[in-house]
């Protein structure tokens, strides 16, 4: 990833955080996915009043890919509202490991705190070195590559 | 909403079907989100190998809209891959709901079978008439009115 | 089911709702599940900090009663902690309609409020008359019921 | 964790896996929560036949400790259905974070295969040394030490 590219994906991910639903936390998380074919898809949380719907900002942008026909992912970039950052859960870790596997390379990822500051980069395969995706429970997902 | 607007809904949850990632039911459903503001936002089911991870069509295009600053909605039409057609399951129907109260509007929901034939036209607000959201639990969305 | 029983069944999801871990909204719910064994199964809300994971206290029951190997309900009692109660969500209704699929019968549904009065009773089948399931989706879930 | 406490923990998540209700895939995963007061909570995977809804094993004996009032843990065994045994997915991995803040305590997890014999033996700390939990979140969650 070009030095363009990626300050390009981080202005986006940081855009996307004013496009948050946060009723409940008031707090706004956004994200930007790069794609194999270099396309950029934003995502910001979304929440629910019911516990257990609703979405993180990454998984969001991954949805948003795959309603746009795309698998295949090279980066990721998440803006956190506050100074330190944060990383993605492990839910939004545990979409990535899966999509890792479709798209045959591991995912960068890049976080960045509310100023736009990189406070952290890393990689799906770094946080999560052995997971548990459509490889490992014998699905084959060779039709999404493309 | 005209006829044109209507066909060209059906049309865009058609088109989705082709994009959902489900390598555990292979089965795609496709959904288009038409906002008060007249846009349409795409979405295609994304199945994990996980329970509890992933997301309807429906849930999916509502995340796009969000995810490019759009909270009110006026229609939803839904793709299933069946000759009888479905509706959104109950999660869908409560998002659905939640948004209805930020966009203080009853959501139109058109189920449409494989060939994109009309098998069902109805609303959140008759699948649902009596919900739990933003409302009911206290939340301001006021904010999201715009 | 006889008064007796209702009677437990509500204070046992009465009970629940002191149970219930919910760091986020601060605003616990009880469930108490009765199957077609007679037994009680108790659930209660739990919140995550993240969107899209955590379970409202129907589910949980569900999940409780399915920890111990019993998949045919007969009732469900729901503790909400206001003076008009509630309903159960979306995504609750759509777990007890796919188990009152597998049960071959319809799930009675008795919501109380915060002091235990009843506020309304219902049954999956009236809130969710035509609801994808096990059945519509082509699964056969026979071997659960035992 | 004596020797005695662990051998019956890894019994009560096989013999969880029976009690599974997978009606998509076929694979049943159980498993066994051990409660810093010395309580096993079993839990089995639920699967909804909607991407999003049902839950892992792990999650569900979270849930069952909760409904009955626990929120402090110590160890977690899973069984899984294959020879290689696999690990918590990100979501598990995620709840589990978050009650080690609660309980102030690292969770321990044995992963064991089909057949009871011990795979990995870890903690939730080493597979998610950094997380995002209530602690992060702002969120008070003292009152659950208890």
């Amino acid at each position: 990833m070009d030095k363009v590219t990626k300050e390009k994906l981080i202005k986006s991910a940081m855009k996307a955080i004013h496009y948050a639903y946060h009723p409940v936390s008031k707090k706004g998380v956004g994200a930007a996915l790069l794609t194999q074919k270099g396309n950029i898809y934003q995502g910001a949380n979304v929440q629910s009043v019911i516990s257990g719907l609703g979405s993180c900002a990454e998984i969001c942008s991954i949805y948003n890919a795959v309603a746009h026909g795309e698998y295949c992912f090279e980066a990721i970039a998440v803006a956190f509202p506050s100074a330190k950052g944060a990383r993605p859960c492990g839910a939004c870790q545990q979409m990535l490991f899966e999509f890792s596997e479709v798209g045959q390379k591991d995912i960068k990822i890049i976080c960045v705190n509310e100023k736009g500051k990189i406070v952290e980069e890393t990689s799906i395969k770094k946080l999560m070195p052995k997971g548990y995706g459509p490889k490992e429970s014998g699905r084959d997902v060779s039709g999404y590559r493309k």
